[in-house]
């Protein structure tokens, strides 16, 4: 019996709160990617919604709740897709949305944050530092600080993700999760660890943000200084205790993987699926690629998280 | 109270035949690309399955007619897209697909076909003369021949996209539907004109391949030539008279797009939606690029029907 701070009746009762634009995302196999990774190959994708990323399921709920209690603003840290998803989610409820964002997060994020109606603040210095501003101005202005990971609306949001994976009879052996503040690793992972708790729960994250990973496998929290990573929405450095505790119950494994490999998995998934998205949302395929051994021949699901990407950077990864 | 070819009862009882990951595709508003339309926009995405376009509903209800009816062979003609899908649906089956294609179709969409084991013919000239080759190989071998738009399969599991746009309570005042050989155009266009009759159904060619455009115009078939598109899953040359009946009633308008406009659909998509789509798959777009006082203002659907594209042609299609 897992004992997270989860519910699954509540992550069930979620989705009759969540925008269905958000809900039963494509599931399929892709098999022109199963022949160039050596294994059978799931998709699951987040990136065909509103905000272009899986984070709306969580600003539902959380925006859904505070219109409910009668509160008029809030306010997020966000390396940029969940910026987006509350921006979206509160203004459909009339809720005033301020996004804390680093200067150095895409374009492309920013730029859709703002046009979503959210006022946005940037700072210099990393995803922490726009956590403790995010912080500061909460406590300011005295309004809801929406914490990624740690505020179980995010993790239960993202874990509907694990009821539609655990729909019909499926057929993988593992799933593979980005793994950043570990929202989505908790949510998909405890609804995967109850319902199907034979397949397999794998975490992957990059080698240049590797604090929550290497908090796993030590099973205490490791603080790193700085990050160096593409993949800009999972480079934090300081893993939420009560997250970890969580994630130490729902994953069987947490690998780090290089940036080239994330880049030919952004690679891979545009040449054969033909699907943009952004560096974390190639995390799984990457996992695949640098240990092919150990997923050959099975059935791999990976769910692609995202898609807001700086198209010039982009180019410039997958080009040849 | 139309009457077309199509049936509305067996429309609804396809779903139960055709393999979920073709069924309930994305359907969501994208307000990047309002913003520069100057419309209200919804995306009704075709291309996140397993054969990349809407083909598979059709191709689903084919195979499966001819499974249980004990045959163990089909041929079709296929300007990629429907070889693929009834390759897939085949596959499962076990039913031996024969594809015949011109020799210069997008060599993605031939090595797809290929790739899901179908034996692939090629021709030389274009989709009417594989049209024609696919039906001496129906003759002389005594097996089916699938021939899109013409068979009621074709069009009826298209016609599903037009359950899940009627679905819930929509607000789209037009729909913008591809247009080749019709399979789609009528399918959709029969289920809007049933279930939502207020619902504009605007077909889009492109004007290097204008022949059912300007057949539904002038109310008989006009034939032409030659075609001259990159939009390679619409050119067709000769318009089925049953078709264009169905279409005549089904459809407010057909216009015509282009290539220019195509290719600015297709960037668009790329640059404010993260969707790479074939040609095809533009058209909907390039339509209100071209008249956007018609568009003003109004919340238009358009089905992104395929992503199978040669990726080079692509990149310089979409570059600036």
């Amino acid at each position: 019996m897992l004992n997270t701070r989860l519910n699954l009746d509540r992550i069930r009762a979620a989705r009759q709160v969540i925008d269905p634009s958000f809900l039963d995302t494509p599931l399929y196999e892709c098999d022109a990617l199963a022949g160039h990774l050596g294994c059978t190959v799931s998709i699951k994708l987040e990136t065909a919604n509103p905000v272009r990323s899986f984070k709306g399921r969580g600003t539902e709920l959380v925006a859904s709740l505070l219109a409910d209690q009668g509160r008029s603003a809030v306010v997020c840290a966000s390396a940029g897709n969940l910026g987006q998803a509350l921006a979206w989610s509160g203004r459909r409820r009339g809720l005033d949305v301020t996004v804390v964002a680093s200067r150095r997060a895409p374009t492309a994020k920013l730029d859709r944050i703002r046009a979503l109606g959210a006022e946005l603040e940037l700072v210099e210095g990393d995803f922490d530092t726009a956590r403790e501003q995010a912080a500061t101005i909460a406590r300011q202005r005295g309004i809801r600080l929406v914490e990624d990971s740690l505020d179980i609306e995010t993790c239960e949001g993202a874990a509907t993700i694990g009821l539609e994976l655990a729909t019909g009879t499926p057929t993988f052996d593992t799933v593979l999760i980005a793994l950043g503040g570990g929202a989505m690793a908790t949510g998909v992972g405890h609804v995967l660890k109850t319902l199907l708790p034979a397949v397999e729960v794998i975490c992957v994250q990059p080698l240049g943000a590797p604090a929550m990973t290497r908090s796993w496998h030590e099973r205490r929290v490791i603080t790193t200084d700085s990050t160096d990573t593409i993949a800009d929405g999972v480079a934090g450095r300081h893993p939420i205790p009560a997250v970890l505790d969580d994630l130490l119950q729902v994953a069987d494994d947490a690998v780090l993987v290089q940036e080239t490999s994330i880049i030919a998995g952004m690679r891979m998934l545009l040449e054969h699926a033909g699907l943009v998205v952004e560096p974390s949302a190639a995390l799984g395929v990457a996992a695949v690629l640098e240990d092919p051994d150990r997923f050959a021949g099975r059935h791999v699901a990976t769910i692609l998280c995202g898609s807001n990407v700086d198209l010039d950077a982009y180019h410039r990864w997958v080009r040849r």
